[in-house]
């Protein structure tokens, strides 16, 4: 058994995805690397956890020379997976991405990216998700690796809070340095597109664009993003919302 | 157009859920209904959403009278396409449920019930997800309704504060009251059972357990359910970890 730490590498963008294949070759610095991943796209699907379906892990070609799994779930069933049946040693680290495409302010709560990454936080290990301002698959990922390395030898040197992981999102072009934010108050508006299929059937498609509800806060992903700062967000497990809770503590039922 | 509030009615069970029939049947006391759901469990899907294929909401036989959809998606896909392209009217009301088997603890972050209710919250309308601790097919709905009317109730009296759902779950047998409550800090333990298919190759089942981290804390929804009340916890749509934001504000990059 290594020395150097167990490193759990994943995505939501599926094993075929450049972002993976991006962030595992900054891993490797770090420690001994396992990839686990899904053969289609997972993008969006939260922490979403499969009940209904045996799951199954099967070696693939490596990815840069290291032990890669193709699994038929999520990207937290796969977590789950490696952390009970799969492997020897329980991983020391999670890492997820590089997601293409943001996961800051809400779409926090919809990525598989950040699903996996808060899995692994749960599993007790610091955990990361990395996302890129970018969906072409002709995205340059290399100042991206570069933001990786740098967050990653934080979390190392400084360990994270037990069920706490980090959500870090990387602007396009070069980044101006690292911020550490809080999570901008924002939502998707939905538009969906009705179209009618050729038996006549109205069917819907999901587009929409994102809204910043303090888009003059300086203390935000999205504000930092949009200055060209890589935002890095820590995010809990604990979904209470303790204003409220303190707000409605003495309703009459 | 009706001036009693119009009510989405959705859960994680599917369309042919008891909970389902059972919530319906309260909350036609508070206004005017539309159900949405699934042909088939939606369980654990948590906030995912449908992203690379198109939806679809058909009418189908009505629930004790009130229009009925089924949709493809997930809850958080049936709840967005309810405030965008399907109704005349946006709801005013999102409630979820009622789950068979509970959605209390970290289980907040799997549940399809309560991405339902979260979805719900960020449409800016007070949302609720009910759940009772009852896997059973024979489970017993009736104490359950009456913990739905009245938290309902208090709902429509005092409001919910934005971007804010209940996450509300409901013990077996006769409830001794409702606690208003934080969400416990605990996980589940996965134990995955290890099979080999008739073709020789392996396969794993999701199973496990909850462990309860804080067991002696008498503010938690675990805590209330274990002692035979109903527990009520305020659900934020911000994951972001201030106690860590604070700690790690300071490290060098």
């Amino acid at each position: 058994m290594s020395d150097r730490p167990f490193i759990l590498v994943t995505n939501d963008d599926g094993i075929h995805a450049r972002g993976l294949r991006e962030l595992v070759e900054v891993m490797q610095f770090f420690g001994e690397i396992v990839v686990i991943s899904s053969e289609i796209s997972m993008s969006g699907k939260s922490c979403a956890i499969t009940v209904d379906q045996p799951l199954r892990a099967i070696p693939v070609e490596k990815i840069h020379g290291v032990p890669t799994y193709k699994c038929n779930g999520t990207p937290v069933d796969a977590v789950k997976l490696s952390f009970n049946s799969l492997f020897d040693r329980k991983p020391d680290y999670v890492v997820s991405g590089i997601n293409h495409g943001t996961n800051s302010s809400i779409s926090v709560i919809y990525s598989g990216t950040m699903g996996a990454a808060i899995e692994g936080s749960l599993h007790g290990v610091p955990s990361v998700g990395f996302s890129l301002d970018d969906y072409s698959s002709e995205a340059d990922f290399s100042k991206a690796k570069i933001i990786v390395a740098k967050v990653f030898q934080s979390v190392l040197d400084n360990g994270l809070p037990p069920f706490t992981c980090l959500n870090v999102n990387v602007p396009q072009g070069k980044p101006k340095g690292i911020k550490v934010c809080r999570q901008a108050h924002g939502k998707w508006v939905e538009e969906f597109e009705k179209r009618i299929d050729p038996h006549g059937r109205e069917y819907h498609w999901l587009s929409g664009y994102f809204k910043n509800f303090e888009i003059d806060s300086t203390e935000t992903d999205m504000y930092a993003l949009e200055n060209k700062y890589a935002s890095v967000v820590p995010v809990t497990v604990d979904m209470t919302c303790y204003k409220t809770l303190a707000e409605i503590q003495n309703w009459k039922f």
